[in-house]
């Protein structure tokens, strides 16, 4: 069919309840299912809200309304009917059906009931994959987490700005970058929105926000890593330092897991098994050395001295959860031997930053910093680090003019959803993963 | 400075008002300009919401408190002291003043008072440009836009997703495409979300909206076109044709010109001269026949006959203003050669798509259709438009497993504020620009 000729949506399937006894309605979604006992057939349609029962009566009615493969698109007009044995106390009783486009058999992934399919056979079929409930919660509970963040920055004097993707030099280390072929030069894709938000303080735009891709060609194939995914990203004005940084986050932090705790905890409790916890505040912080002491201590030592490893920040996560009962916890003051050439410095060790990562059960979500807002010394830092001062000079410039002390963070999206639901892998948290192999669908 | 030193910011400029003599206040600001009559400094201090007027008294307080450079970065503590002779009716009369950053002398573009800079040298030194309220007000009504599009997507059951830039193949047309160096690959730059945005109609997500980069490699240079532009996307399942499209939107965009005129209406009318007005519905609908009659018969034959030129639509929307007063029009059916191969077409006549255009005072600022869901008849569309099958695979398999009806618009989010405010260039409304030759800032 064309269109739906004529039949407007009276309900969401998720509406077919007890109390809804006698309506006339017309709802359309997948066929997930289709079983016949005895006489009759039972069809479990589907939509984004939920699934409900359509009950057909005898030969004469099956006949009439035709056989539907599963996941096959249909419209049906009936009368919710109240029945105490079906899990939403309700069933449609239809007076009409019409096949809008039949699905091709059989399906390349099950889409109803549980699937063995492995995880890339599943992301090559994402948008089958995505019609099971329990994956297309993942992006309700997206949406709920992404307007509950604007809502909290826009009440507290926060602009979107949308920074560009195509960048005449490289925003980070220069390394992980993807060329671009931009007419007769070569341009590459933004790693972070970094210089952008700071161009914004330079502005005077005093606190912005932005949500969009961000790309890095690593070429590494992790649970945690992707090529592309969505950053959010925050900075702020009038700083006194870090701590104001880390104070605005967790405040905000609380604003978002309360709305999804609301909006979804108990959809979420019922398909992933775990409880939203809304953090309290303070969320502890401990310095990189407590937090490399209670990894080595724990793990021995891994990685180098400067750094911390995936394993070290898990076990972190795990010792400070175990102590304070925190899933999330501040690491703060980084070595300045592991962070980029923009982040401000402690006056009485310029060994350590003035930066801070936010650690969710045991995975970074956050890196976030004061910035060197000081001209003279930016230029130092960047030379100290390597840097080709030609190719920051856009950037260094912003500092010429006058601009207040600033800071901010940049925030993993999937990684939040995936700490969150106690996932396996970023890839069930993103909508269409892009990593060093995988550029379809 | 490296911080505040342990201030903190208790009012906004825009907030010294009348109203708030005595209140001991701490600000922070930009300064705009300082200028001496007789033993008085009046320096003006500006940040976000406005700027308020600074007095120092005589001599010693003036050489006390330091000579500033225009835009240098300051911190005021003081007492507001009402004045009926300054514009907000209220001064500061400070007790103390930190220099933060001071500025370098000279600025490369005026930022106080009207400026002669060209367009170019602006977006060369645009972190100072859009320190002008004037400029930096389009970044509140970019936010209150889209704030309220989000507000009401959401409310009418729709999903934010985020789909991805890097493409395995073109999306579109396959003109115009930066390509990516992708590992050992090649990529392509998002061209659109078309392509997912319908696999999340595939996906049973019902409805969904991004917005989000997109890039288009046009070797032109005009006053409406970017090579990254930001793109606000929607898709709704379940739709009888375009016209449900078409009247989703209307009432979308109602919504978002009455807040955009409620929060900006004064200012606007103040800073640019114009009236935010919000459009009466229905908005008017012409054919595109009927638009081309318009055009031919106003300036003549001008581009080909499938096609409306830049010129032809701003006599379509200037006559359908002057006829109907209305900003807006829909020119809906357009000519099939003209369309992508996605749009579906009419069934009573094959030579007409299902698709329209939204016209915002003479400037093209939506493309909308239904999209053919039947695989069959896509393929075939498909092929007509000469595409290789091959490389749109990926995107035709989505719809050979069930898919509703649906149907969607894309729509540029600078367009929408250019022609809100008359603006000349789309550069204006952008946070930074990106054309053939702009790569920085």
């Amino acid at each position: 069919m064309v269109g739906l000729d004529g039949w407007k949506r009276t309900n969401m399937l998720g509406e077919i309840k007890k109390g809804l006894g006698g309506r006339e309605v017309i709802v359309m979604g997948f066929v997930r299912e289709t079983r016949d006992i005895g006489k009759l057939r039972f069809i479990i349609l589907g939509d984004i809200t939920g699934n409900a029962q359509v009950l057909l009566k005898g030969k004469e009615e099956i006949a009439r309304f035709g056989d539907f493969t599963k996941e096959s698109v249909i419209a049906v007009k009936g009368t919710v009917k109240e029945n105490l044995e079906v899990v939403s106390g309700a069933e449609i009783v239809p007076s009409d059906i019409r096949l809008i486009t039949k699905a091709e058999t059989p399906l390349p992934i099950q889409v109803y009931g549980r699937t063995d399919a492995l995880l890339d056979t599943r992301l090559d079929w994402r948008f089958l994959d995505i019609r099971k409930p329990k994956n297309a919660l993942v992006f309700k509970i997206e949406t709920t987490i992404e307007m509950a963040m604007r809502e909290y920055w826009i009440k507290n004097g926060f602009l979107e700005i949308h920074s560009p993707k195509l960048m005449g030099a490289p925003s980070e280390t220069g390394a992980d970058l993807f060329p671009v072929v931009h007419f007769d030069r070569t341009a590459y894709l933004a790693q972070s929105p970094q210089f952008y938000k700071q161009m914004a303080m330079c502005a005077g735009l005093d606190r912005v926000f932005e949500i969009g891709p961000v790309f890095r060609a690593e070429p590494s194939n992790t649970t945690r890593h992707g090529t592309e995914y969505t950053s959010i990203d925050m900075e702020m004005s009038w700083i006194e330092s870090h701590e104001d940084v880390m104070e605005f986050e967790e405040r905000w932090l609380v604003h978002v897991m309360k709305r999804v705790k609301e909006t979804h905890g108990e959809e979420i409790r019922k398909m992933y098994g775990v409880d939203v916890i809304v953090p309290k505040l303070p969320i502890p912080r401990i310095s990189f050395n407590e937090a490399k002491n209670i990894s080595n201590k724990a793990i021995g030592k891994t990685g180098a001295d400067d750094d911390l490893t995936d394993e070290g920040e898990r076990v972190v996560g795990e010792t400070i959860n175990r102590k304070d009962g925190s899933e999330f916890v501040f690491v703060k003051e980084y070595p300045w031997s592991k962070k980029p050439f923009y982040h401000m410095r402690k006056e009485d060790d310029p060994s350590v930053t003035k930066g801070y990562d936010l650690i969710f059960n045991g995975v970074e979500i956050t890196t976030g910093s004061q910035r060197e807002h000081r001209y003279e010394v930016l230029i130092h830092q960047a030379k100290e680090k390597g840097l080709s001062l030609e190719s920051v000079k856009f950037y260094t410039d912003f500092f010429k003019y006058g601009v207040p002390p600033h800071g901010g963070f940049g925030f993993g999206l999937t990684r939040l959803i995936k700490q969150m639901l106690h996932m396996e892998n970023i890839r069930e948290a993103t909508f269409a993963f892009r990593d060093m192999k995988r550029l379809f669908p």
